[in-house]
């Protein structure tokens, strides 16, 4: 497996909370990190703001077909909304690359959160259909946005659930996650078995919301 | 809320894994509990197991009906299988009862575990339509049966998600949850987010079988 520095990773809406989070730290850890989002002018200014607080010149800011284009491993961290459309645009950018899925097809209500019905089963294997070149893993789901923002959180108290069919690249993703001080990079299954971990995002919601809390995941025995 | 130790917990399928594990947990912390299966003879073969393993003359074993009809509160621990006409014969003994779902409908191949679909949306919403003057809850899914029975484990190392959309059923499950050493009952949402919790036993089992150990959850930040 290749160094992780020397790794360029891009993040797909990395405006947003999950991705700039997940985009901080892996900065923070020393990887080469693109920002990409609709207009490059909002990526730009998001790396900027996070060449700053990671104290490193490694982070740059392209559209979202540069991004793909420039990085060696992408992350989707888009809203649902725009996912199969943003994908479908993808499809030759991303050939042969490694593309992680963290998207969690959410819908909410009075009532709270609840998972959305996706035809093809997951935000993941929407991806996987989508991008037939591409190596498609589906991780990042839990992760507190929160925590990861805050660097005075040293250790994130989390673990993630890498699913995928290829073991060199769940293997990439699992380090992509050990990179994050505090968390754990646990094989998590096959595509198939993404949509749950996908939903179950809506059920730790309605846990932050009984709890006052930003809760996240261990698995035990390991 | 009544005191634990004043309840009896029915455990239907209580000869299986799970239910006998957690009757025999129960059954130590002191709490009555009524073994049911579809033969009487085999439930009460397993209570006079646990009575001795638990050293305690609380547990009894009846056959399905007849646990209902007995306990106020009533896990179901059957098969996926046998999940629709079991409940649809039970409505009446149930109704006015709190029950918990621990039910995972899931199918394997080639390719390992799998999600399966179920018309309700899982097996905790199939319970409630199925029984509709009782307190249905789900619990209990990611508990490891091999812990539970191994009485040398004296603190089990996970967390259980408990769902539901009743306040006071939730808070009784969760404390049937904190009876077992170890464990905390935590609440997970409503029962229309059931689906994935009940799914997510094939990630888990995935794990199990990637790092060969018996993987739990923990909440974390709680």
């Amino acid at each position: 497996m290749a160094e992780l520095t020397d790794l360029t990773v891009g993040v797909l809406g990395g405006t947003g909370p999950q991705g700039r989070g997940l985009a901080l730290r892996w900065a923070v850890a020393g990887i080469g990190v693109v920002i990409g989002s609709r207009r490059a002018e909002r990526a730009e200014s998001t790396a900027a703001e996070l060449r700053e607080r990671a104290g490193v010149s490694s982070v740059s800011g392209r559209d979202n077909a540069g991004c793909a284009a420039e990085a060696d491993v992408v992350l989707v961290a888009v809203p649902w909304e725009g996912h199969r459309e943003l994908l479908e645009s993808l499809r030759e950018p991303l050939a042969g690359k490694i593309v992680i899925d963290c998207v969690n097809p959410l819908g909410f209500d009075k009532q709270g959160p609840f998972a959305l019905d996706v035809p093809e089963g997951s935000a993941a294997e929407q991806a996987a259909a989508l991008l037939p070149d591409s190596r498609v893993t589906a991780a990042f789901h839990h992760v507190s946005a929160v925590h990861l923002a805050d660097l005075s959180v040293s250790e994130v108290d989390t673990d993630v659930l890498v699913l995928g069919d290829d073991r060199e690249a769940t293997d990439l993703v699992r380090a992509l996650a050990g990179a994050i001080p505090g968390v754990r990079g646990i094989y998590g299954g096959r595509l198939r078995n993404a949509h749950q971990v996908e939903a179950l995002t809506a059920n730790l919601i309605a846990i932050n919301r009984r709890y006052k809390v930003n809760a996240g995941l261990r698995v035990t025995d390991i």
